[in-house]
């Protein structure tokens, strides 16, 4: 087999982010879809910047609702990306407004707003969109 | 100010995506957008493992209009992020098939398969949707 070189930031970080979800999506019976449980933990631990400070103990709830367009109690990864592609929004318009950008800034700026992933309403085109159920038939 | 603790791995590689996407934009004058020349330095450095043994030079170039819903020929954040995010459904998908994950796996699977990203009907919902001009008054 040829050597392979070295990712680049990219594809280490979309690599990286799929791992993350079959991480937590691996901690029960179903491997392939976030439940419940495995939501909040992967909220409490990968996104604890913006959880932590969070007086709403019901926020989590309401977000997973608001992620799980197919309403069966699991997050698939299509439903998983809405979240982190979310985020990278709410990142890319921190950045847009202090318009300095510095590794950490980002974080910070987004530390200082926990659950700032409640984006405005033209972003909820992220969350709301309708993902078909993954299946071998429709391909 | 408070110090902060290390990012999780989510965190970071969403900041990381998004430091990427400026990386790339701010080598002309519109800062943020790609260009289409952006947009080929981008794919030719970050994903070239994707690129490296493409022989349809064309393919870059529909790949660019595909992602740019609202034609005017710049990639805007949220552009991009289709694309990272149908990236990540291909890695996904190479996951699943496997069921195995190594470190690097995702990634050496997409080796197998430069441009990978050319996914079936279904996920061409990442790619297709449109998004609304970013603007300061639509919030």
């Amino acid at each position: 087999m040829a050597k392979m070189s070295s990712p680049a930031e990219t594809e280490r970080c979309i690599e990286s982010l799929t791992a993350v979800f079959w991480r937590y999506a691996g901690k029960d019976s179903n491997s392939s879809t976030l439940s419940k449980t495995e939501f909040l933990t992967f909220m409490n631990t990968e996104l604890a910047a913006f959880t932590k400070n969070q007086k709403d103990l019901g926020i989590l709830d309401h977000r997973m609702k608001k992620l799980d367009v197919n309403s069966d109690v699991q997050l698939e990864f299509q439903e998983f990306l809405n979240l982190t592609g979310s985020l990278g929004v709410a990142c890319h318009e921190s950045f847009s407004r202090s318009r300095k950008y510095t590794r950490g800034a980002l974080g910070a700026g987004l530390h200082t707003n926990p659950l700032s992933f409640q984006l405005p309403s033209h972003h909820h085109l992220l969350m709301d969109h309708t993902y078909p159920e993954p299946s071998r038939d429709s391909r």
